[in-house]
């Protein structure tokens, strides 16, 4: 985790990690053709060119605008064209027209990115950067930029593997993590008082605002999986005919299944009696070792529920989190996402960062082999809706004793 | 409480206990022309004949047919028109075909009821109903019927508040319960370890199987109002412009109040600088002094975070329903609507009425003006999605201290 | 056709004529229950109540209104639900909102009915009626109310027969008239000049601004079949497998026929491998020798095309129309629906009738067993979209030659 | 027209020919960047990428697979991806994905391109081709390439449009070519028998199945106009308020304006007082003395209504098509698209090409700056949906007299 410390304000210090992060963006695409950037293959997917300018857009937006005088906006339509969902910024461009964005031209969009990026070196380099709050805005940027770029992976991996010809992304891609089987089994946590949220007096690192606010909960006794669920494992359970028999499921999880005509988890499927399935770097054989990814929280319910278990709670998750190894995958838990006691919704733009988004969706734990490297942590809160497939989700097991 | 409580089981007692609860469906829809019974205004509301229709199918289902060795089916069509989720009991009608509905004739419904009543009484005399799974059922069934009674009157209050002429349902229907303005104010409660759940050791009562597994909880100390928010205060909302500033809604909300153009909670509206408002005794003025009615979950979290306040959790809500008076309105609470530690849904047809549905909902607590007398408690779990202002819903505010 | 024809502008004449007409709409909802009066199956469909009201509105709002001195209102809100598409009449509910009409109730429609016909019966008796304008639009009053006439039967049919129980409108009601089967056969046409449209020089009878604008055109030689296609004849074509062969349909065909899983004209089903459908009297067999109804364009365009035939068009229709019987179904034509040379819109609301539907939708020729008797003429043209069913609709084949 | 016409079988010449016209694609796309090749704005619009393979497709499946023995397919998945319509073909790719196709990459189609013109050249020249049905064929994948290569000039055009930059295609792209504004006025035509559709006999070029089976109309006297309406007759009509106003407008027409907010023919728009519009060499003041371009069938439908003239019927705009210059846009006509008398749908998938596409369309003539040099003549049949605005569509009144 050390890595994504801001260890000092030294301003060389602050230059060198901005480039870190921000050079990543560009190294994710750099395989892809210039066609690849301009798609949206759904709704909630967006083009990779779209992620480079919105990544950049926040810092020109945020940071360069209102704190550094000299600074000349790139294009006076971008505000338009690259704000996600800002209430504040302005009017935008609707989600769903992402993918019409052939203009500007990748070719613009880099250069905007080295324009910002000159701006934020010079910025770093001159000011003093004293100011807490600054320095607090600066790093959520970079954060920012941390998460697109696993999203840069989910949705790469999308739109090429929604391509009719499927074609690989890399060949050295490696999405399978095995999970650590040997003494695979149950880890029992005692009924008491655990305490939950990121702890700021103990931690000097980064956290966000969805984690703050560290508070005690009561945990029933319970019991909690040391792996993820596995391929082999998921496997059973389709061959089961699961999918194909309500009582595993909640009502919206088989409307949801029956309507979209799915059978498995998103990229499996199963070819001359052999489980296959799109990976980043092609069609592979599933290994049965490693944990199912790709899977939505109604099939993560519907699973444990065959198994007479349950998903855990965040709660119980974050307790027993240094007793079993993670980061395989996203695991979704039976936690809806709403705010910690105590929550307060930052005041500004920032503001609309994680607040609005806590209902309906659920909080998924851990991170994934799309992450930043340290980006996560075991107090880190992500979430999606019920029904998504397209990160890298899977889940583990729990049960109540 | 008591009226509702099966003190025996002695037959006589059972039979006037079943009268009386059939009876008020009927009792509620008097007034009704026979017009009036089969418009489906929206997806989420039944018509009433469905309801009368659909109730009854409930008995013959799981008690007549499987139970009752005489039982002659009423119409072997019945089944598919009046089921309404059980995906256990075959292929049914869809939800947003119910008001499609002209046949059977309201006529025929209404013999539909007799004769399962009949059959029903005949069931409850004869036999000896010492086995509890069976008189479970039977509590089951009436207490569905009472919660349709509720559904009754808001979709009763749906279909003709929605018509353009407005007509009321009857001049005698009372909805304003002024809330015990006289000492309202804020209820301090300690943090510490709270018992949340029905406790079947102690209560002898029914209660739902998404209420049991009485548990600990943990609550930091909180402050919970001692009464609903009223009509004059969220006026004071809608009056300050709050509708069209995106800060206090949710993303989610956001978007549904513009698509919709929601300006205010259903059925009220500003007619020459007074607020009025739709009620099932015709078009009032609004009671400025009453708890406000027929909000969504959006609303109800923007009113509170514009005061600078939140909603309380179910637990906490239960936790205090001690210190104030309660049932004016079905109150929205912060909790996403999930089972409780230890939750295990029913085997069968009867595990379809709870567990499925808990995901993507919101719950609620109380009860309204429309809840069968005695139906709810403290403990009682309602739920619905929170974009839904056809309920009779309100809100409590709390505070985290 | 005699009976439609106002021979005299005497007061009693017209009078009794009104009367027929307008008590003829309450006979044809005689069996009907309340229920059945407000239903709305499908967007095309109306409910009974609602004919019954707009016909009603008709003469309130383009007789009695300008043109009764005394007329009092019967209540204000009526124009805005019975309006069915008169801009110029002012705003008004939506189509597809008409099954929410649970009041005004039947009662109260019946009351609109006889408030209205005392007012005309009034008005026919008092006045002089020389102007011959006036008299136009009464006229075009009861054509329109004969054409919701058939309507009403249509649109019972589909209530009915769309609800799960299909019960029957009235045991004596009869669809099927056979066509003179004997001596059937084609009726060559020769190639030259004819004269299309309403010879108003020559005939003193009712006619429609669609019709008008005789004029001639040229047709190359043709034959036309002298009976329309049987059921049996249809039943070839259903059965040789056409309904999954793309080579008979129209592109829009095809796509309407998958998306809604159309496999036979409407209300035609096989049962223990017998030709059944619902009619008006009920589920019975499907009489081989009678002409198949309920159609869409598509279905007849595909079933000419599959006999290595074609539609007539309308001119060749009319052309051919007094050498062979007709009156059976609504014959599809190969013609759109577009203005005759020298058409020009009526000004005023009344032009509204027919002008501004002459788009995307084909012409019918013919008549049907719901039609009022001699309301249709071998020069009236109907309409409906290519992918409308739910009329009494069949065809004739046709041939270049 | 001389250009287009295969003066000799000649295998030097139909290889140059076929050179002309392929080459003409790519060199239509030169100026676009690699992400303009893969945008759909809009379903009914095409990415250039698709334009470019699906041609090329054409003439692999229906000319090299079947009749070229040494033809190597280049790809399997091809003629899933890039098949448009051809239900003989085979699965297909659903129209409104095509904007998803990232991969197969540009170069990819190139090479594509590349691929199946050699081996067509190799085809050209080796083999005696005097049957006269395959040169046929060969002919209708020249004159589908044309065709194509002026939906590219639309399809960019929308694609860059509707971008919120819009930047120009290319700054010598003309598009207005003002009519003949001298002497403009109306051509009077006198009533009598008329030949239209293609005359085989007299005439050794190419010419469309569905402009065949010449045949005799009977036209009444009318009159034509000699020149389009303009942009600044146009203007008049939008400036009158006509836009708001229901009685020029058809029923369909009028909701399909509300529902999409039209207010003008696409890519014009009032800056500053100043009509101005989108072109393919970007933004420019609107001429006034050049026909209006880019108006639905229902706009041009109002303009005529409006001037109290009305639209030229397909056979009254060919019979006068000689006395007028014609050529600025595509003329929506007043008649619907349906076959000539004796027209009979060619066996095999060239069948599929017109006449399944024969209903709820209307037909244009003329032809516009983007139409292939000499592609169009007098009888040339266009069509297109009555809503669509983005081909190069305008419109010339008459009147009957």
């Amino acid at each position: 985790m050390d890595a994504i410390l801001p260890k000092t304000s030294h301003s060389l210090d602050l230059q060198q990690r901005y480039l870190d992060v921000r050079s990543r963006s560009a190294r994710i695409c750099q395989g892809l053709n210039p066609e690849d950037f301009v798609i949206q293959s759904a709704e909630h997917v967006s083009p990779p060119k779209w992620h480079l300018a919105h990544t950049t857009w926040f810092f020109e937006t945020f940071i360069l605008q209102p704190h550094h005088k000299d600074y000349k906006l790139f294009h006076p339509e971008f505000n338009y064209i690259f704000n996600s969902y800002y209430e504040s910024k302005g009017e935008r461009l609707r989600r769903d027209k992402r993918g019409l964005l052939n203009r500007p031209r990748l070719a613009e969009v880099l250069e905007y990115r080295k324009h910002v990026d000159e701006a934020m070196l010079d910025w770093l380099g001159v000011q003093s950067h004293k100011e807490n709050e600054l320095m607090a805005l600066f790093e959520i940027g970079l954060q920012h930029e941390m998460q697109h770029q696993e999203l840069l992976y989910t949705d790469i991996k999308f739109i090429l593997g929604h391509n009719p010809l499927q074609e690989a992304y890399s060949p050295e891609a490696r999405e399978d993590r095995p999970g650590e089987v040997h003494g695979a089994g149950w880890i029992e946590m005692d009924a008491g008082l655990y305490h939950i949220g990121f702890d700021k007096s103990a931690n000097a690192g980064f956290s966000f605002d969805n984690e703050h606010c560290r508070h005690r909960v009561f945990l029933e006794a319970y019991a909690i999986a040391s792996t993820p669920v596995t391929y082999g494992e998921y496997v059973e359970f389709i061959e089961s005919g699961a999918y194909d028999h309500f009582a595993y499921w909640h009502s919206e999880g088989w409307d949801w299944k029956c309507s979209n005509g799915i059978k498995s988890p998103m990229y499996m499927f199963c070819r001359d009696g052999k489980w296959m399935r799109y990976s980043l770097s092609g069609i592979i054989p599933v290994n049965m070792q490693c944990p199912v990814l790709h899977l939505s929280w109604y099939e993560a319910a519907a699973y444990a529920a065959w198994r007479g278990e349950r998903l855990p709670t965040e709660q119980e998750w974050e307790a027993g989190s240094d007793r079993f190894a993670w980061g395989q995958s996203w695991e979704w838990t039976g936690s809806a996402y709403r705010p910690y006691p105590g929550y307060v919704q930052p005041k500004g733009a920032v503001g609309e960062y994680n607040g609005k988004f806590m209902i309906n969706q659920m909080v998924l734990r851990g991170a994934s082999p799309a992450t930043y490297p340290g980006h996560s942590r075991s107090t880190y809160r992500n979430f999606f809706h019920p029904h998504y497939q397209w990160q890298f989700t899977g889940l583990r097991l729990a049960r109540s004793i």
